[in-house]
């Protein structure tokens, strides 16, 4: 009942964006791969994955890179885990079938147990896991400054 | 986010015992395998756990099995499924280690959505899931009808 990888990265990736506001310039795969320590393939899927969602802006050419296209304040948790998650499916029924299926009420149960979970998420934004974006900066202080000096 | 395979056929196995109260003969692996299509290497492991978890109780020897060792309203389903998970961290910041981690406020919140997750499932027990036994039942007739008199 972990949140997958996938989803889990590409939250930490916008709050790696998002705890930067005034920052001028774009982001990139690179710098994000050093920082978490995550496979540069994994990062720009989930990278492409957020472009695709209308969370991130992608700019292409050498000095290219991302930035955030929307307000930290208008990405809600609960849709962005929604989105990012492969299924917001409480118990896998079908591979391999259950049988019991068509008179299963443990699936009821624990769609209203997910649909609590999701409750929670669907009342923080981004801008929330944010606020202390100085703290958060704090943890990763020299490692972003000489992948940027690198870049 | 959805509960793994193991827990899931955990549940599976218990449901289909505690719906049939009335049976006077052990359950079998062999039997729980071709019901479910489930490798019996897996259930035998499930099956072990369960025993060890003092929810089934195992009788050895060549007209052996298993059966319920507590009643079914004695087995919360919050408590099995925190038993059987593998984690019931909301995410993994470990591997690969978060740097965001002694600042972050995603996994209070992700911590928050899971005890909301949890304390649906609190509340319900196995017999909660069973009550409708017959109906369970009907979804496998003629399969446990001939597994059963092939043992």
């Amino acid at each position: 009942m972990q949140l997958t990888r996938y989803t889990d990265y590409g939250i930490r990736i916008l709050m790696y964006v998002a705890a930067q506001p005034q920052r001028e310039t774009l982001f990139r795969i690179a710098e994000v791969t050093t920082v978490f320590d995550l496979s540069s393939n994994h990062v720009a899927k989930i990278i492409h994955h957020l472009g695709k969602l209308g969370y991130i802006q992608t700019i292409r050419g050498k000095s290219g890179g991302f930035k955030l296209a929307v307000k930290p304040a208008e990405i809600n948790l609960g849709k962005l885990v929604g989105e990012l998650e492969p299924s917001l499916a409480p118990v896998n029924c079908t591979e391999p079938y259950c049988r019991f299926t068509p008179a299963c009420s443990l699936k009821g149960i624990l769609a209203k147990a997910v649909a609590a979970y999701m409750e929670v998420l669907n009342q923080c934004t981004l801008a929330d896991i944010v606020k202390n974006s100085d703290e958060l900066m704090e943890t990763l202080p020299d490692l972003s400054i000489s992948v940027l000096e690198l870049n």
